[in-house]
């Protein structure tokens, strides 16, 4: 385990859709939620790239949501209802909701990526809602298969409406998204399509891994697959979003490639920092009980690198998660866990994965936008999901 | 109801999967599995037509399963073991299995209209193939959701590798499909991955219906509704594949629509001699107990038309469907359900409508293909899936 001192990552709670998930598990595409409370922009991190990633997830809103909500209600009888409720635009009894659908981080890495390169963003439209489209199919079945009762702070649609309901809107979501790149005359339709076709595979695959990893003895989940794991669920979508904006904008081959290792890197320093909120994050901030990943014996990032680690603290932690959570644990017991994934060096570790993420995100940035000033947008959205402060 | 002794269909046991599917309830797609019995070939209804669709099928497989194949080997880790699980090419364990993956009606569809449409079936083979895997991800989910155990005589892959598996192998399958039309070069792709995504929501949308369906009190269900949710499940891929074959010829948008309107009633035709064989087929050839849908109080066809003809035999009905079924019923319990259906009127009905319907696709096709000779395979392929004798 590598310590690191200078490069301190903030536990804050944000990400790509703080203000909207409730969960217990990390969610293929990032999808925790983690309520920044009232002082969450009074806290020092605050600065002019948060200010502008919120000026771009404002616009991004603005122009995504009318696509958005039109390819929703475009669904026939139930699928629509399900929908709507997801997106919070209803709620359970077909009544309009004010609710808003999510932060739309990843159509407006589309969005910014497409700008970024040259391109225009009012043509990247309907790939930005492609991929939200995507994002939402994606939660739609994680909550069902994790059974997950809780996202933006309301029941999940299969505690309201069934699970046959729920996946069957899912499958429908995704399907709308193809349609849309499919209708889209954009030339670099059939290749986005193609790339957010191979990207879902990834993502299912990740969340299969999750769902495999959940399930096995703790001593016996490696570093590596947990990574791998947290890539495919995480990263991907992030790294196809900023990929589809090049594309979008006619980039090359290795440009589209180094944007879509740029926005993979982000996705895992957001999920590394993501994981350290879900055991060390102050629950004023974040909505959730202290230590809540712990309760679950979630095989969260820190906790597999300190589980491997080796040592006594190691030795310890594997005791205390070998059995499954009874949702009964003391503070007492939780701090003992957390205390022993950090004297393992788990927090120390995450951590520095993290920085060492953003830097190779930011690279790969470099490598993809040459001129500095053209990538402030991505480089902002990245600051933002990660939160590193500035 | 209206009487018919002119057009008799013959319920035997067949349909676009007849020799691959074992399962208690319509699957989305009309892919329920009864086994035709050694004698299936040789009971004097056997004729030139069937031959044909034989050789099709036969030359359809050739041609399709090689990219299939490829298209389910790409998939990673879980999904690809899952995927081959249900394709009948590994077993449980990962070891290589001799079962084939489908008759491949519906890819055969595809082809035969492009032929049809004089177009060059080669070219069509990714399209069709894309038909056949949207085909397997809706037939994976449904499993899930209707609690089906068996499939192409085999258990269904949730049983086996557990429902967050074979949920995420039907979203990849999905998402396969949906790339392969993306990547391929023909100029009818875009328009064939957004029609093929948009008979997906269709497909969804009768899933859930059917799901809906079975659930409320036989009372309250419509015939036209009922109807209507055969035409999605059943209908709409079918009508899909015949309107992407037409797509993939370069056919006009009028010769589209009627090609799908073809496959639409052949595959109502189609369900509704399903719904016959699932009342009054011989279990000596379906390989189920006699009664199997009214064992389990389904919603078929021939009973809502029976539930709502009015007079004693459908109040007789209505009694003997109100209870849940218990799966112990004798069968003089059984017969009693079935000769209500068929003095109520519902089985002349159903063969009734089976007639309307191919007459309807008969005339559909003739709109799209003016040469008969051309329609050959086409109308062969129809007669086949609705076996009605020649």
């Amino acid at each position: 385990m590598t310590q690191t001192t200078e490069t301190r990552v903030s536990a804050e709670p944000t990400g790509p859709d703080a203000a909207d998930r409730e969960g217990d598990r990390i969610q293929r595409g990032a999808d925790r939620d983690r309520e920044p409370g009232p002082g969450a922009r009074a806290d020092g991190h605050d600065g002019y790239g948060t200010q502008e990633a919120t000026a771009i997830l404002a616009r991004t809103r603005a122009a995504v949501d009318p696509e958005l909500r039109r390819s929703v209600e475009a669904l026939p009888g139930t699928l629509r209802r399900v929908a709507l409720y997801h997106f919070g635009w209803e709620h359970a009894d077909g009544t309009p909701a004010a609710g808003h659908a999510g932060k739309a981080v990843r159509p407006a890495l589309v969005l910014a990526a497409a700008r970024a390169l040259g391109g225009q963003p009012d043509r990247a439209v309907r790939a930005a809602t492609a991929v939200e489209l995507t994002h939402n199919f994606t939660l739609l079945h994680d909550d069902v298969m994790d059974r997950d009762a809780t996202r933006r702070h309301r029941p999940t649609a299969w505690t309201v409406f069934g699970d046959a309901d729920a996946i069957l809107a899912g499958d429908a979501l995704q399907a709308q998204a193809q349609r849309l790149l499919a209708e889209d005359r954009h030339p670099a339709g059939p290749a986005a399509a193609a790339r957010l076709a191979a990207c879902v595979v990834e993502l299912c695959a990740g969340q299969s891994t999750d769902v495999a990893l959940e399930r096995r003895d703790p001593a016996e989940v490696t570093l590596k697959e947990t990574l791998a794991m947290a890539e495919a669920k995480t990263g991907a979508l992030l790294g196809c979003a900023c990929a589809l904006g090049g594309l979008y904008a006619g980039a090359g081959e290795a440009e589209v490639a180094a944007l879509d290792a740029f926005g993979r890197a982000a996705g895992l320093a957001f999920q590394l920092i993501d994981d350290v909120i879900g055991i060390w994050g102050d629950p004023a901030r974040t909505g959730k009980p202290a230590g809540a990943d712990l309760a679950v014996r979630k095989k969260s990032l820190p906790v597999v690198a300190a589980l491997v680690a080796g040592g006594p603290a190691a030795a310890e932690l594997t005791e205390l998660y070998g059995p499954p959570g009874t949702g009964k644990e003391s503070d007492t017991e939780l701090a003992a866990m957390a205390q022993a994934v950090e004297r393992a060096g788990g927090r120390d570790w995450a951590q520095t994965q993290a920085a060492d993420q953003m830097s190779r995100a930011v690279h790969q940035l470099s490598q993809a936008v040459p001129v500095p000033a053209a990538a402030d947008g991505l480089l902002a959205l990245a600051e933002f999901v990660t939160r590193r402060g500035h």
